[in-house]
């Protein structure tokens, strides 16, 4: 007996020009079907999605394939792939088994697919019963295996130091500045609603302020010099950060959202190096895949116990429904406006 | 009785645009004079200057004073001022005794004048026997300490190692190189003639290039990844460097030529960052007076022994005398045209 089930998709369409649009940049399709019992399998398995992420990173793969970056560009017409959680329903592959969890990258922005084998990117996953699965998007997924990974890696924290985290409500920056905390620094963290300020006052910020109403440059006058910079944003607010370092700080970069939705260059401009010759200030463009694997086994001893008894907590989630909302979500996400991590729920597990 | 000596000086006279124009951004003044046995002190001591040396940084100083940097703006019409040797005429300074050389920087591009007090950047030198006073400006003085520091503080250096050393010739830029050759790396380097290749490759460089007649892309593309960069220059052959890098490669950066002598703005650009963020890339923008002071005591137990055994060499010297041929060589060395650090001979010890 065969049976076909909706199977939608979002792919990819067009290289956006500054800030990716629904409908253009992207498209939901919601045409294709599947026979999940029997759709072929070739000695691999049938993958269901349950939640995908959309990752401020997501910008940097929707480019023209011929401009370098480390992560591969999405092909034209082909799904999108990113960050998400999904769960085995079928596997001819003796390495992955039936009703598994897996978490990671590699994941495709449809709701079945069939993988020959577990890509690199992505991981069984060990659910912890008192952990919802949204926080393995986030606290527990790639974005604070990243912060822990960036911040154990290059840091070098030391006993009253200043740490600044623009955009510090994000999943990555909000475990930095927790991280920070625990070490006893201060922390300067801005965010671009009130609510995620007040977000950023709860995880003991010591001066949370919201960049759209208040100058950045001004506050890093006031409450630098800045020992430490966990920097996601760039641009102007990487400048403001440069001009008010500390001899000897640490600027740590895991991406460079102003650039990317730029139209023209997407260089990065450091615009008065002259004044940071006399600081001496290192500044560490990372690659969290690079850095997780030396650091994953303290992160996992310690972060999932540290969220269950309270000691971290999670960011904000804004988590949305249906592959047909991705579009949207990932120009909400660059452009600033969600409330939180956003995550979209796909599936259910059965 | 009282007799008076000329007493010559380089005065900064106009703020350049691009490379340093000889008798207009600098002038040279004969005119004055000096009663050297009556001249007041005032409890300070008399200088008379040596040697002086025309660093790559001093382009940075002739600035508008409201641009930040980290050495102060060279006032207009008053004497130029940097690193040189210089002996103690006269002192009614008790810290300060007569026939004392002096070395470091805070020299004024002047033959004779009067200091009320050691300024910081000066040192007491005590000279060695067999090693040449000019030695004590380059591979003794700020050249090979900054180079000495920077290297021990962040290198990393690593068994197996590439490492990429641009203009490299230079009095820093050599003794990194043999730094790099005394750990047994691996050196690619370049220099800006077939008489400086040669010495390159006398340090035991690997692959030893003339930039001006060899592509340096098409060379790192061949030899790399680069594991170490140590860049004075920046601009294009930075960002060439940067796109060949290994993943964690540590950029080290003491200065920023090709930016202080473009027209228009100086803005350190990173070309192509999205390519970098795979590879986490750590670059560092030293200050030498930061890190030189942890390492100094090492210094000096290791560098003036190995020069006399021949472990080290000092880089090419270009000796040139008298204060009329300072812009002239300024110039020079901002155009890439000079055939060793360039040191100009002032006046002789007693």
């Amino acid at each position: 007996m065969s049976s076909t089930t909706p199977n939608a998709r979002v792919l990819f369409n067009a290289i956006p020009q500054g800030v990716p649009i629904p409908g253009e940049t992207t498209v939901y399709d919601s045409s294709p079907t599947i026979d999940l019992e029997n759709h072929p399998l070739n000695g691999g398995f049938l993958v269901k999605t349950l939640l995908l992420s959309i990752d401020p990173g997501m910008r940097s793969r929707m480019r023209n394939p011929e401009e370098k970056s480390f992560a591969p560009a999405y092909p034209i017409g082909e799904p999108l792939a990113g960050f998400g959680i999904g769960v085995v329903l079928r596997s001819e592959n003796p390495d992955v088994a039936v009703g598994q969890y897996l978490q990671g990258g590699g994941f495709l922005y449809q709701q079945y697919y069939v993988l020959p084998s577990l890509p690199s990117a992505m991981l069984f996953l060990d659910r912890h019963p008192d952990v919802p699965l949204t926080t393995y998007v986030g606290a527990l997924g790639l974005p604070g295996k990243a912060a822990w990974a960036g911040w154990k890696e290059f840091s070098n924290a030391q006993k009253g130091d200043t740490v600044f985290v623009p955009s510090g409500a994000s999943a990555v920056c909000s475990m930095v500045i927790q991280l920070a905390k625990l070490e006893g620094l201060k922390v300067i963290a801005s965010a671009g609603s009130e609510e995620k300020v007040d977000f950023l006052r709860k995880l003991g910020v010591d001066v949370a302020f919201n960049y759209k109403t208040v100058d950045t440059r001004g506050v890093l006058e006031r409450e630098g010099p800045i020992d430490i910079c966990w920097d996601i944003v760039g641009g102007d607010v990487l400048n403001a950060a440069l001009d008010n370092a500390a001899v000897g700080a640490r600027f740590l970069k895991c991406g460079q959202m102003t650039i990317l939705n730029k139209v023209g260059s997407h260089a990065l401009i450091i615009e008065n190096p002259m004044a940071i010759f006399g600081k001496s200030v290192s500044i560490h463009i990372m690659s969290s895949p690079v850095h997780i694997p030396k650091h994953l086994a303290e992160f996992n001893r310690t972060v999932p116990v540290a969220l269950i008894d309270g000691t971290l907590v999670s960011s904000p989630e804004d988590v949305r429904h249906g592959l047909e909302c991705v579009g949207e979500m990932i120009r909400a996400v660059q452009s600033g406006e969600t409330k939180g991590k956003v995550i979209v729920v796909v599936g259910e597990a059965a």
